[in-house]
């Protein structure tokens, strides 16, 4: 009974077809309302607050409508597919649609906690052998677990946020002291976020089983990195200030059902991991990134090639107890392939700046200020083609140095 | 102007008489009333909303008043002062006051990122002998810098919530693979909290000296530890679900107001610390902590030989830009003295459990099911007497397993 094509001018092939429809926050820039709950197609917005009465749709953040659960979200995945594909509803649905260009979008989730995961073997190994280079490159631990972290909930912003160059501490290991000053290093880090819907109980555990119950849906994310600061404050207890700035994320959230064609066998695990990480092997998730510097494609990272699950991640989380939330965030950890161009940083791309490589004829490293990174995303639709997850950019501001005390 | 006795029964002269008024978040218990904000005395709690109109005392947690500002903080102890110590008021304000043992109390807060840091001298000396026996105790980093990480903020939990063992992977040095189960290096580290009244710009920076316009006030905190967890997660990305099963606060928050008899000398700091973290030496604050397990005090951590101080906490974690939200919390790390009798943490007082100290009789070293830990702060109050912190306690229960996938 589900509709499958669009009466939506301009959307029916497009990468934002019927079988895409993220969800994202937006504002229409001509009118007295306030932020509300939008669905994407083709280059438009359709309100979703102008045509149901849900209270949900009214609201700056999709986290009501995530806490509603999946019976909720295939329910009104249904319906917005067949006002948007039955045209029947053209007369009713139409009015409410907003051209992208007139709207104004929001940071889609309140998010709770934010977590950052290490999952790419390639990544994890390339990165230990720049950071470490007098040891193992993957440490004992890592075959193990996904390895993880918390992040800063307070500075993930929207795509589109401009990105100050922070200042920090930084030595390197030929001096003697740190200087502060701004950022030598700035980096990013191609990533894919996953958006906790259904929370769990402290106490409690999150299952590999249960992972569609509780994951709403997948954002792109870009963890911006100041190497230098994050290297000389990270031992032992991790990266604080090199990532705490800022990291973004898409303005649209794809939903879990616009991704079922996008299922595809993970790298194998071995050694096998502990029970509570065992998933079925077809766990990965076969989506295609792009990372653009200015407007240039600097690599071309799989992340088909990530060794951990995003079940086995949310798994891992919730082993211990604690407890997730509604509009939770984890990223996967920079997705980086076995070529030197699928790369998802250009700490990588550059190994540490020692093998600058060449954008326009230019020699590049680390992020220069003035320079705009772009992230963007594709994967199999339910339909046969191709959807778009939303893209992430941020244009890199000079740093601004503090008054004297 | 200010009043200095109260007509409270039985506060005058205790922990909580008018020159301490922390506040907290509670429900009566024999009432149809909602939560609310109160302020404590004696054994009483004032019903804010009670006696006045204000909407931010009609809430379930304090950051809509902590939003307010520090005019707002001190116009609101001010008259808080004139209705508990003139007797003027009495009769309007008695009807207001509950029997603690009356009311149910609540997280005070809700939480925005959470910060814990490691800025005992003596506490990061004492690990890193024991986790890292082949190096230099203390890192390079940690004389320059709070060395800091983001905690779970989801999980933090009020004083007196019951705490499950978490389960997780453990691997000894001795061991060739990691397995699965229960802690059994279950610990505390007892604590000080700091609460964020006001916030910060995304890209703006907390000064050292802005301290006091941004910090509403401190809570006590006790960050309970997987040790064996810990030991094999943390390299290179730092405590993740070692930490993240629950960190435990204080039900009552003291504003920094009723600490202005407490700030006292730092210790040194050599080398002198970069200019962003320049503060006057009398920044250190002169609280005292007593650690009781099941009732007998086994430790009492000084919470004046912190190497850092909270004003430098707040510099750092913003120097870089990132951006703090009213509700945001950051512990000061473990707080151990000197002495072995002064240290914060199980870890610590048995010496990684190689020295196991005597409780009742009983040699002890880490934590056992059934075992209950209170953590009790006392400082100078600005009347010449003592006042009392939010102490925080908790029980530790068994742990549960999985189930089988």
């Amino acid at each position: 009974m589900t509709a499958s094509t669009t009466w939506v001018e301009g959307a029916a092939g497009s990468l934002f077809d019927l079988d895409n429809l993220p969800y994202g926050v937006f504002t229409p820039r001509d009118s007295q309302d306030g932020p509300r709950v939008g669905v994407r197609i083709g280059d438009l917005v359709l309100d979703l607050a102008g045509i149901s009465e849900d209270l949900w749709w009214r609201s700056p953040s999709l986290n009501a409508f995530m806490a509603a659960g999946p019976a909720q979200w295939a329910a009104a995945r249904a319906w917005i597919t067949e006002a948007l594909g039955d045209d029947s509803h053209r007369e009713r649905t139409a009015p409410h649609l907003h051209p992208l260009d007139a709207v104004d979008l929001h940071l889609p989730i309140e998010i709770g906690d934010y977590v950052d995961f290490y999952a790419s073997l390639q990544h994890a190994s390339n990165v230990g052998r720049m950071f470490r280079p007098d040891q193992e490159p993957l440490l004992p631990n890592w075959k193990h677990l996904p390895v993880g972290y918390h992040g800063r909930s307070g500075t993930v912003v929207p795509s589109g946020t401009d990105i100050v160059r922070p200042c920090g501490q930084r030595k390197a290991p030929t001096e003697d002291t740190p200087t502060f000053g701004p950022s030598r290093r700035l980096d990013i880090e191609a990533e894919l976020g996953f958006v906790v819907g259904v929370g769990s109980a402290l106490g409690g555990r999150v299952g590999t089983d249960a992972f569609a119950e509780h994951t709403f849906g997948v954002v792109g994310l870009n963890d911006w990195s100041a190497r230098d600061i994050q290297a000389w404050e990270y031992v032992p207890l991790g990266p604080f200030l090199g990532k705490s700035f800022a990291t973004s994320i898409s303005h649209w959230v794809t939903p879990l059902a616009a991704l079922d064609a996008a299922w595809t066998d993970l790298p194998v695990q071995d050694p096998q991991p502990l029970d509570y990480l065992r998933v079925d092997r077809r766990s990965g998730l076969d989506i295609e990134v792009e990372v653009l510097l200015n407007d240039t494609v600097v690599s071309r990272p799989p992340y088909s090639s990530m060794y951990w699950s995003p079940a086995q991640m949310l798994a891992h989380t919730t082993v211990n107890g604690a407890s997730v939330r509604t509009g939770d965030l984890w990223g996967s950890g920079t997705i980086s392939g076995g070529e030197p161009e699928q790369r998802g940083s250009f700490l990588e791309l550059s190994w540490g700046g020692a093998e600058p490589f060449t954008v326009g004829g230019v020699e590049r490293s680390f992020l220069e200020d003035g320079d705009t990174v772009t992230l963007r995303y594709t994967a199999p639709g339910t339909s046969g083609g191709r959807i778009a997850l939303g893209e992430v950019t941020g244009l890199v501001l000079p740093a601004t140095e503090p008054k004297q005390p």
